[in-house]
């Protein structure tokens, strides 16, 4: 598992010249970030006198933001491992038609998967993003900026995630399933960028 | 050092109740992982035939790059030590008058050196980006998307890092340091928008 490695390790790995782990799971790893700090904000919060009115609702996003991280910290891997199966896809041989038949159908194949992982990110992002909000709104005044940090890092996992779908739907066949693709992550990434200005117009104002 | 530990242990001390590391050694280990990922792109570029007319010029980015990691790596530590002299300052006595104004003054010199920290992390990442635009621009297509996470993920350190100048300087008594620091700090969040949108563009026509 990746996220067993030191952090020295892994920015090392990335790096490397080797191409996984590439921009997916460094995608994956700012949103992992970005979820931990809206989790801290909560805990920052919770138990506080001064907050005891959002107490409960600070509880709930905490319960939630842990999800999200979990399966951030889960993406990291995934997509590493569906990068090194379409690579391992280009690899098969293509000696005669059949052979390159069967190859091609094995590249697409594995190409969908390694665009389906970046689009779930992508889809969490906007989730998490909208916890990352509640605290900005809600949680400890003195860590307003954590919140701020925790919007724009989720901001930019999601955003590099979106850069991941795009140069992989370049390489499929499947014009409808690139159609559809396309414009759910497009309708994500306008949202998130949305969500993501009204959060620091938020922190601005408190700081 | 807090990148000796493990990613997943990073992640476990950021979601803790503990503010330390925050949102500052967040932005820090982002703008590491932007530098890391324009390194690769440079790694893969470099010795391919195909790249040979930019092969001197990736060589002298890939320095640079691994040179700007560095810094951004033993900022993650300096931005939590910094943190932590400011409590530390909160905790000092305040018994007498004489107290009170000793605990004031370091109170404001530890909050000063913790805006100093992020301006520094800043700096570096406007630089940073410059590289990864050149990678862009001219590393290996194929890597061409990974370009496009390091500018993201550089441009998220960078406005992470501004949002603890701004929370620092709301703190600071000393007028004319504060203007200036916001003056300097806006400055560069300004050019590393407008760079990082330069990035993206290039990215998504060659995608």
């Amino acid at each position: 598992m990746l996220t067993s490695k030191t952090v020295q390790q892994f920015l090392d790995e990335t790096a490397s010249s080797s191409p996984a782990p590439g921009g997916g799971s460094v995608s994956a790893l700012a949103a992992a970030l970005g979820a931990a700090l809206t989790s801290m904000v909560c805990r920052l919060t919770i138990g506080k006198k001064k907050y005891a009115d959002v107490q409960t609702e600070l509880e709930d996003v905490l319960r939630q933001s842990e999800e999200y991280r979990q399966r951030f910290t889960a993406l990291i891997d995934e997509d590493t491992q569906a990068f090194n199966k379409v690579m391992a896809a280009f690899a098969l041989p293509k000696d005669s038609d059949e052979l390159k038949r069967r190859r091609d159908a094995a590249i697409q194949e594995a190409t969908k998967k390694a665009t389906l992982v970046p689009l779930k990110l992508m889809e969490v992002c906007e989730q998490a993003l909208q916890l990352a909000k509640v605290v900005a709104e809600k949680g400890n005044v003195n860590s307003v900026s954590d919140a701020g940090v925790a919007a724009k890092i989720l901001m930019a996992g999601c955003e590099g995630a979106y850069l991941n779908v795009r140069i992989n739907l370049a390489n499929l066949t499947d014009e409808s399933f690139s159609a559809q693709t396309f414009q759910q992550a497009d309708g994500i990434a306008r949202r998130v960028t949305t969500t993501t200005n009204e959060v620091v117009t938020v922190v601005q104002t408190k700081i």
